[in-house]
């Protein structure tokens, strides 16, 4: 199978390097910044190109640029009649946005925060496949098998309450981590003592649900601790109106029997 | 060393059958329900009582009642002149609570979230201690390291601000873990999905703070993905404010060079 990649980024990096290390030729590396494509490109014996005009066919062209990007990658493909299977790597990207072009659309996307510097275990990383014939899915199928076990087709909307479960999840947990981290921080108490606590509390969700795991004041509506907390947080008022919303929300999830 | 238990709880239950398997004598344990004192009693060869005018001089007593009763608890052992070091085991009390009744107060805060059916690892615990008196923070010293090698001398406001963190790190994270739950659940996909992206945002803690950890459509400031998902949330009000609010935190927190 041969495939082809545009964009040069952090995605396309992870992608194009785990592709070629499983002996999935890569025929050419698009970026408007050739410099990218060709730091890329050398990396995976592909040819550098910085004009999708020049894009030749292949199996599977996939689409790795930021979200905003993908719509305009789509028209300069549908100008050129390009006639192959398009599949972008974007969570929160519906497939109608190739499909709009009339492009024979599809969608692979990685549930994984990529870092820069962090080689990724590709083979526990959820795989999200999405196309409109049978036959293109049956090809991503194949592709996807290559890197990981864990392959699944969601429609568009299913892969986008995905993304929005993750911001939640992974995003917003992380920052309740901060703020707790600043707390510490200001009361001169080491940030790593509540790191079991973290742990612990995500380790859980292995055995049961995030609803059956809630503890503290809010899920006891203990309202003597939560006034304290929300007077400790007089200089924060931005922490103090994410405190008392999640503890209403909280006690609107396990109201009292 | 001998010590006496005020309250038959979950706390107390843990506290006490810890103690008594590590050789520290429990003299008397103290509940106004009198068969939950003799149930736990019972299991560490103590005396059960329901009067806490018949607690006798030991080492120390641990009142391990919810945080509404422990004033409480305080005036009835300041009525009858109890003389010895008396503690609390709360993480959002005061030490004064016991200094106002003038009592000998010290504080044993184990920094942990009590299951009813789960063993602790009590070595790998935290506890803050803290106490007036040298000479009974070197009691409370002894005392803690038969169960733990992880003991720290924090005031009380340290202590609740260790509390106020837990908050932020354990219950809320757990409720942005539901959000996202929920958010599968409805769109038909499973919730185990995301347990990968969780855990590994937990570990991370390891490594870097919070702050460098952080990413997602708040952290890019990417305004188009954060319209997508308010417009998802729209039947769901209250989800759609805290999406809209902790965003806002998070771009407060990395504005834009």
């Amino acid at each position: 199978m041969k495939v082809s990649l545009i964009g040069a980024g952090r995605v396309a990096t992870h992608l194009a390097t785990a592709f070629y290390a499983r002996n999935i030729q890569i025929q050419q590396i698009v970026s408007r910044n050739i410099t990218h494509a060709e730091h890329l490109a050398q990396q995976v014996e592909a040819i550098a190109l910085d004009d999708i005009e020049q894009l030749t066919q292949v199996d599977i062209v996939l689409i790795a640029v930021s979200d905003a990007q993908i719509a305009t990658v789509a028209r300069q493909l549908a100008a050129i009649n390009y006639s192959g299977l398009v599949v972008h790597t974007s969570g929160s990207t519906h497939l109608q946005v190739l499909q709009d072009e009339n492009l024979q659309a599809g969608v692979f996307y990685p549930l994984q925060s990529f870092s820069f510097d962090q080689s990724l275990d590709w083979e526990s990383t959820p795989l999200f496949l999405e196309a409109t014939q049978q036959s293109d899915l049956q090809k991503l199928d194949r592709l996807a098998g290559v890197l990981s076990k864990k392959i699944y087709h969601y429609d568009s909307n299913q892969r986008l309450s995905l993304h929005l479960a993750a911001v939640f999840a992974s995003n917003f947990s992380n920052y309740c981590y901060d703020i707790a981290e600043q707390i510490l921080q200001q009361h001169q108490v080491d940030q790593h003592l509540i790191l079991p606590l973290v742990l612990q509390t995500a380790q859980k969700l292995q055995y049961a649900s995030a609803a059956q795991n809630q503890t503290g004041p809010a899920r006891r509506h203990d309202q003597n601790i939560m006034d304290l907390h929300l007077d400790m947080l007089n200089p924060h008022p931005e922490w103090q109106e994410i405190y008392a919303m999640l503890s209403t929300a909280i006690k609107h999830r396990h109201p009292i029997a």
